[in-house]
């Protein structure tokens, strides 16, 4: 019954990995992880090949992941958001086999539902005994919330726990439990706590990012949803989390008691756990330190896996629940349809991560985003991805002016009604013309280099093989 | 996305629930709950028949279920507990198709392994919100652990939560989640909270049974197990908790820290927990209002799922980390065999709980038990019903003296070294005779009324139709 393995060459070689196989990460360890690059360098080093990666999430420090694919040890990746890095060399046409995108609600049920059966998840685990029950809240790489992993351990047919802090049994806090994993393995260190926390969860100090996050507040004011029981989630982008901070004050100052602030949470949300704006947090994912801090000592604060964030096909999902939430885009199009996966160049640089999820579950789905980035145009005719469809986007928000999904009319006249600045999406599309220029169309290749899969399965888009301008 | 049903019987026609499919319960309200009955009744009065129930324990309260048996409404039973009532109507022959007994830990296994699937649980919750987050540590039915309810709420096709408390969205410490449940129903009561608790959990004052609590810590001391890190399970039964109040004196004098609790848990392991002989507790069900009270408020008393606890074939369980269990019997045979199915007569009146688990699982398994009730040896020959085989027993203790298994050698030494007053078990079967007379054999009818099922899945032994003598 000792599930120590003395290295993890030898776990790999007990999990019975072999060719073609599907192997799964996941990304709370963010751009601090050293898991998937050390599991991949043994797997590599083993001999074994063509295997498919379903990872939660890929970002640059997972670059050397383009090494693999060149030699064939992997041929398949599946994740929910990919960065610019490994994005580059995949638009690039560095992969035979398109990778498969899907969102945070997604992934979960196709691993649930034995669509993307795993063969052996590997979970990075900031803490673990002996027998496999492990947390992200304890250690010297915690992390906080494990929930990403959570169906991962649930389902693969083999379960190695790879950590840095090897603790008595039982490890009380568990997230995952021993009954799903097979090996534990201690490592020197799972990960750099300097990229384990987002660099991103500052508030902007840019005046057109504060100008949006204060008409984002006004507009949730006006939809009539701020009241007792509020539910809201937010990204962990500058002028979201500025978002949050103006938000916070509101209901402070008229004393509004919400129910549950959700998704990534950052030290913002906390803090309005703490004074009071929420009941409690659902946490798929600790975005800072201050995150870590609170999931770990505040019972009101509460893991959730992703299945229970985000899942389409769960009897429900958290997401379901959700009153507000404030998202981004990189691209915005005239239907109200996101691109988050693409640059306008068509490069991948992002995915949905828990866009379209929470989009579809919330009762206000706004974007915020500037008419324009680097003198390239937001808003404009037709996004070169669809990441979201415009079906379940209610508002964008610009320094410009507020648009309203056109089939939400009583939430138009509320807005009109409060004296917001309310224009149509093409009165706002033309503007950020006016400013950066029409865009030229965006060539492409003729090959797909990805699948953009919804949460409910079905693909909605694809991307091309990137050209160069 | 509106759950909560108008009532149990919407709740019970939603479920698609018909002729020959099977139902569950979980026991946690014990001899208090109104719940079982409560849908039987329902199911009754909708005409639908030859169901199996599926219950963790079945006591007392549940004696109406044998109306719904002669009526044709329930066909089979599988529980891993009966008490008297039903039992005395099981033996007499009153069910055609024999019931099958499982372990806490087999129960799960079967549900999870499709070998018992479930079409609809039912489960009893003490606190729910409108979404199904659900737990037993709140409302004023409070029952503290669910953990026998997990794995029926992950499995089953179809899972009603039913409710004394509906709490504001979200129940933010849920032991089953929403992702698992389709319908909730509020009713004005689940249970009667005077039967919740057990009447069991009070210290023995008979002398008899207070000399066998010290001699069974004596045994513990001699064993060597007894040392940091330590873990134990007793039963509620009066001298095993005797032996908890023991046990915790002699880790307090000799400063022995051990790592954690197991079991049902009682307010003497919560005093243990609570006093530092214990680093945590792992709890699949409360038996008292202390223990309730502590798994609410304690982060270190945490549930655990029946999986968790016992099961043959998950990746591991906590009974395979456990040191010393102390279990009752009332029967054991010279092979170390325990009976805790019948009683001498054949009669049914209990069944293997984590009895089989416990033992298979402990470094040392230990049974105590007085040589005789009412004038009957409880040491004999051949016990009318194996529940546990004696392969997992390590010891008895008696009264008149402590028997090793003879296959644990080195542990009979340690015994003899710390000149406790070690016996062979035919000796003490011997002295039992002597004290009640030679049992008569038990005659019994021909018909199978039970198959015992072992926590791997095997027919360890058969109950067969009582005749009274």
């Amino acid at each position: 019954m000792n599930k120590l393995a003395h290295s993890l060459k030898e776990a790999i070689i007990d999990s019975g990995l072999s060719d073609g196989m599907t192997i799964s990460f996941h990304h709370h360890l963010r751009n601090g992880d050293f898991v998937l690059n050390m599991v991949m360098d043994e797997i590599a080093s083993l001999g074994i090949k063509h295997l498919t990666v379903n990872a939660s999430s890929l970002f640059d420090i997972h670059a050397p992941l383009a090494e693999h694919i060149k030699n064939g040890v992997v041929a398949k990746i599946q994740t929910d958001y990919m960065s610019a890095a490994l994005g580059k060399f995949i638009s690039d046409g560095g992969m035979e086999v398109p990778v498969e995108f899907r969102t945070h609600g997604g992934r979960p049920r196709d691993i649930e539902k034995g669509i993307t059966p795993i063969d052996v998840a590997f979970i990075a685990a900031p803490a673990s005994d002996c027998s496999g029950n492990c947390s992200g809240k304890l250690g010297k790489s915690a992390c906080g919330s494990l929930g990403y992993a959570i169906p991962d351990a649930m389902n693969a047919r083999y379960v190695v726990v790879i950590t840095d802090s090897l603790m008595q049994y039982p490890l009380i806090d568990w997230s995952i439990s021993e009954v799903y994993v097979d090996r534990v393995v201690a490592v020197e260190s799972i990960g750099d706590p300097k990229g384990i926390v987002s660099g991103t969860t500052k508030i902007t100090r840019d005046p057109v990012g504060l100008s949006m996050a204060m008409d984002a507040v006004e507009v949730i004011r006006a939809s009539g949803l701020l009241k007792e029981g509020f539910s809201f989630q937010t990204g962990a982008g500058g002028a979201s989390l500025a978002a949050a901070k103006f938000l916070k004050d509101v209901m402070l100052k008229e004393r509004i008691h919400g129910s549950f602030g959700l998704g990534g949470i950052t030290g913002y949300i906390v803090d309005m756990l703490n004074e009071g704006c929420f009941e409690s947090l659902m946490d798929v994912q600790c975005f800072d330190l201050k995150a870590v801090e609170s999931i770990r000592t505040n019972p009101r604060h509460r893991e959730i896996s992703a299945t229970h964030y985000a899942s389409h096909d769960a009897k429900s999902a958290t997401v379901d629940s959700l009153d507000v939430v404030i998202l981004g885009a990189t691209q915005i199009d005239t239907k109200f349809n996101v691109n988050v996966h693409t640059n306008s160049d068509g490069y991948i640089m992002g995915g949905s991560g828990g866009h379209s999820d929470t989009a579809a579950g919330a009762k206000l789905a706004m974007i915020i985003a500037p008419l324009s980035r680097a003198r390239l145009p937001i808003v404009t005719d037709k996004v070169t991805c669809v990441s979201t469809p415009g079906s379940t986007i209610d508002v964008l928000v610009t320094q410009k002016g507020i648009a309203v999904n056109p089939k939400r009319k009583e939430l138009k006249q509320r807005l009109v009604d409060a004296k917001l600045n309310v224009m149509e999406i093409e009165e706002l599309k033309e503007l950020a013309e006016r400013i950066s220029g029409v865009p030229q169309q965006t060539e492409h290749g003729e090959r797909v280099v990805a699948d953009i899969i919804y949460r409910d399965g079905t693909i909605i888009d694809r991307i091309y093989e990137a050209k160069a301008r």
